[in-house]
């Protein structure tokens, strides 16, 4: 493995051993706390677009592995790419800096893969427009694959579907991770307007997962094992058929609130890739099957430092 | 101590506890440069509005104990708060990375308040809109304290003290800090329109702390050992009752310059908190009474450095 | 050296030491990773200005001679100065934070010097305006050097010369190097209405350097051992008398590309600062006389440790 490019790239034989790395990692940390795998490595957050807290956690990744980090918030608006550099000469240059890995955020789909064609270093993609977002991908796998324990998962998706990268790239993981002892089966639950699209619904179908397609929450969600919501992003429809009234309606009729979570499994556990708005009411957040925060937030930490030990230290994995 | 959220929460024991540690830092950096308390801890700086120097600070006294940061220097343009996620969730999803305490800077008073209640790592109040910026409290009166030798010692403040929240946390630890053998005079001294706000007021009458109001500067130079100016902040009045021509009437008859400041007692001091626009003529800056830098600004390194300590590693203290 | 300024300020004796440690800095980072010599010492990176490359640049130089660094990449924009404070203010305050230096990019020629003027650490222009560049003049007189043998050098200097600070300080450093066995000669060749200004071309005259000026570019690839390359900035000519097609037309014609760079001689070199945008064509870059990266950007690296460790620990040079 040198780049994180896609969900798509992994085998269910590379999941387990980043899933097993993390479970080691968390286990290091806890006895040793900053560790000292990536001494004298430095790993490059090449952010066009504004993301917090994936920069925060990758960051971190690095930092609490021994690492160093530098970075760029907002490298559409700040660096050269204002004057015009295209993003390959920008990689060029960053490498030419004898850097270690470029984990990259950039608005257009196929960012990171451009990068990654000249890039003679680990291109990470953490997150490329509507394209893929595969480390929260394998940071919700394997929240759910800790937490639920089942012969068959049933994991029900809510929200934009149809924009939503994070959702994108998790069917594209659980394709790549299921098995025989390891079924699943996905429920697809949004307005129509917002619905997966057939790229995916074609790839399950090639993969023989099974999965269902439906607009009714109260049906869903004493199905499930998982109910991933995703967040309906008003600026997603600045352009589009769906108005303010409408986005509001659907915001609140595939909200998440404590009446209708207390209608799921006790053992079924909500994931959200957050930030979350309005679609998980705040009087869920106590609920016990609310795994969104801290659980789900804390994996990514320790996916992302599985996966920089991975592709920086091969020999420590 | 666990929150850092407004100068009324210190006792006099704590002030001169503080106050003792950073003078010790001050020898120990002295001696050994970068310290070692702060090995291991990670200490993240969420700044919602713009505020080069305090993140500075608080980031480098971090780092000068041995710890690590992580910002970001705009949080309400670049991180998820753009999309609408709530404070309390980006709270909950830090401290999900562990990290070991956060300083907060947000435009709306009551911000570090709410973020304390949501969180279980120390937060660190750096100035909440027009509420209370503690820390910079702290290292005022440390400065005070350090420089003033008096049974009694008459503090006046000026400028822009209705919306200034340095001037109100000033007096709030004043009046913790204030004892029989360390009595405190204050002198508001400002254009009516911009006095001192009768909450602070009513608490330094509570306290039985004496103060007079007026807007005589010539009357009060020569009286005060401390002359604590501010910032008359135009964009205070975008939407007020001053226009463009009083505000810079206002500035310019309140303004320290070489003139009026030689009629101050010649063991007085003059402190700001920075930044000075034209509220202190550059003609004062090299009047021995000037202690605004470098001795102030280096007072607050020293101060967060001494409060850091205090919550992160109080078996060092 | 306490600051570093300008071009002009280097001795050719000074210069020649900076190469040469420049070099062996190299080789120590091959052998040892990172270097240790700048323990203990914090760096402050004051950009006023985007410049996501020549931070970056700096900033590693420093970490990787074993220093610390902070930063903040868009001062203008959200430091004390949007409240109006002056460059000078700033500087007094980030030195009383016991910082050891400061590189400093900002929009106006003369914003190093003045920060030196009130400075007690050193101040490293980074760029100020249309004025100079020092450090990019010296990597890149560095590249020149560390390629071209020979006796006499015609350096060819293309592009934006009226507004580009990159060629006039390279110019600058041109003349204090320049020895009996080290000679060069220049050619600018661009249009007239970029032509390069008369104060630069009269210390050239002053200094004995020969040189011509032209807008002939398919004259001038065949007969030079450099070309320099620079951007036509678009946003130079908002209000000039250059209109959008004749910036167009003027990028095209001065640019270069596989066929007129075939023309060069064969141990020629291509340099350019970058960001390049249309002004060198893409498929020159695998040419294996195209030096502007990795080999150009790389040099920065070095010559700026060499700069720092200079700087900062001229004990260990």
């Amino acid at each position: 493995m040198k780049h994180v490019l896609s969900a798509s790239q992994f085998s269910r034989e590379k999941i387990l051993s980043l899933f097993a790395t993390a479970d080691r990692l968390k286990r290091e940390r806890k006895d040793h706390g900053v560790l000292d795998y990536l001494r004298g490595k430095l790993v490059y957050l090449l952010f066009y677009e504004p993301s917090t807290r994936t920069r925060t956690s990758f960051g971190l990744a690095a930092r609490y592995l021994g690492g160093r980090t530098d970075f760029t918030e907002a490298a559409g608006i700040f660096s050269s790419a204002a004057k015009g550099e295209t993003l390959e000469d920008t990689i060029r240059v960053l490498q030419s800096y004898e850097i270690d890995a470029i984990v990259i955020r950039h608005k257009e789909r196929g960012a990171a893969e451009a990068a990654a064609r000249v890039a003679g270093i680990p291109i990470i993609n953490a997150g490329d427009g509507d394209g893929e977002h595969p480390t929260q991908a394998l940071l919700d796998l394997y929240t759910i694959v800790s937490n639920v324990r089942r012969d068959e998962i049933v994991v029900a998706m809510g929200g934009d579907l149809k924009h939503g990268r994070t959702v994108r790239s998790l069917c594209r993981l659980i394709i790549k991770y299921a098995a025989d002892d390891a079924k699943f089966c996905l429920v697809f639950c949004s307005p129509p307007e917002l619905a997966m699209r057939d790229d995916v619904l074609d790839e399950l179908r090639a993969a023989g997962i099974p999965f269902s397609v439906t607009d009714n929450l109260s049906e869903t969600l004493p199905a499930c094992d998982v109910f991933y919501q995703t967040r309906v992003q008003r600026e997603r429809f600045a352009n589009a058929l769906l108005g303010d009234a409408a986005f509001l309606d659907v915001q609140t009729r595939f909200a998440l609130n404590a009446a209708n979570v207390a209608t799921m499994k006790p053992d079924a556990i909500i994931l959200h890739p957050l930030p979350r708005v309005g679609e998980i009411s705040p009087d869920v957040d106590a609920d016990p099957r609310a795994k969104y925060f801290p659980e789900q937030t804390r994996n990514g930490l320790y996916v992302r430092m599985a996966l920089l030990l991975t592709i920086l230290r091969p020999d420590a994995v």
